[in-house]
């Protein structure tokens, strides 16, 4: 059954293709991104016969999140919102040691409180949809047990940022599982994006297929869960066990 | 043999705790606090044969945290400091739904960021001393693992902020091994302070000489480690498991 979906940072990137391929399942999505839409976002709202619709949202600020809620609100009439994709974020690549980073509170800003702001702001929306789920695009990078074997990639506020959301996650999860939600930490890979760089193990459409896959297949049960795309023949690679679609350690 | 600590947050609670029983030793303590010592400290200072010396820090500013660094150094002379303990710290209780919170950002500043800019700002006095150990008074409500067990203390944004701060632990004990640091993650348990209130476990003292025996009994091999403190008798007590001296789950 088609659903509505809401994602933030469509302008390009992972974001972009959740939509892409969420459009072509027929499912309403409402794409998100705080600029007017680039080329790709537009040729996609113009070949998504309405499926696919623009909304202006700025992850950042608290207001836009609320004009942005109101538009969809609109756009719903008596509907719910059935699942919230906060998969805007940011990351900084540090050539010097942990002690000179000093984009700590923007990417805590950035990539928590943004996703806390547009949790909390669709909250009624979602709790009016029928599958009352958020999924928080997280990283395995953010897992503080296993950050010994991610020890050499030099992006230290990213990471705390991560491990921040992931308990973010949780706290929403205990918050509201009486209430028949699922909130999920999903790992998407490293995709070949802006954010990913090209050197990077999948390409974004693999990954965004793999990444919808993992939301559309962990229901409640799995709720507070942090959770692996599945990628056949990637399961096991270079011993991370990225993509094997298992819960990842905290 | 007698070491130097820095200890923030020694206005009150833990941290004056930490200082008292570190002077009772016969060890130097830098006792910081961002407002004049209140009559506790000034005491402690007065009684304590010069062990405790008062440097105004402001863990919040970075030029506060400058200016207390030149100072430390200049007390030191060609000495370096030991051991660092980033205590200072803010919780705030929240009676409504995580929907509603506001302090995320604030938070992750006081108990993330400052740890961060702290640790970096006397990163040189401390590769100078005999100990290279900074403890990083965390929480066991911090960590994600055990998170429905704490489900009932409404303190989201503390329990974000302490899982990020056991990350920022994580990237230091990693950026740092190889320079012979012992960065630690610490549980002090649930002590009768201000943050803490008055239904708390342990009385403070017994807190603090609980976290120095965790900091001073934890050497290199537990570079980037998180641990509770150990106290007889309350080891297994509400299945929590938060006095049993062990390395607790992220």
């Amino acid at each position: 059954m088609p659903s509505t979906f809401l994602i933030t940072g469509c302008s390009r990137g992972l974001g972009l293709a959740l939509a892409t391929e969420l459009s072509k399942k027929g499912h309403t999505v409402f794409a998100t991104a705080r600029d007017d839409p680039a080329p790709p976002l537009n040729e996609l709202i113009e070949n998504s016969q309405g499926l696919v619709k623009y909304v202006k949202l700025d992850v950042e600020s608290r207001s836009s999140v609320e004009e942005a809620e109101a538009k969809v609100a609109t756009l719903l009439g008596d509907k719910g919102l059935d699942v919230l994709i906060n998969n805007a974020g940011v990351i900084n690549w540090m050539s010097e040691g942990i002690d000179k980073m000093t984009d700590l509170d923007s990417m805590l800003h950035t990539n928590v409180t943004s996703a806390h702001v547009v949790t909390s702001t669709f909250l009624p929306l979602l709790k009016k949809g029928t599958e009352k789920k958020v999924a928080n695009i997280s990283t395995t990078v953010g897992s503080i047990t296993t950050a010994s074997k991610y020890s050499m990639m030099a992006v230290p506020a990213y990471k705390v940022s991560k491990a921040a959301l992931n308990m973010l996650t949780v706290q929403y999860a205990l918050n509201y599982a009486e209430e028949g939600f699922t909130f999920l930490a999903i790992s998407p890979g490293w995709l070949r994006t802006d954010l990913g760089g090209s050197a990077a193990d999948l390409d974004v459409e693999t990954g965004a297929k793999a990444t919808l896959e993992a939301i559309q297949s962990h229901g409640k049960e799995f709720n507070g869960k942090f959770v692996n795309i599945r990628v056949a023949g990637w399961e096991h690679s270079e011993g991370l066990n990225q993509y094997d679609g298992e819960i990842c350690p905290w």
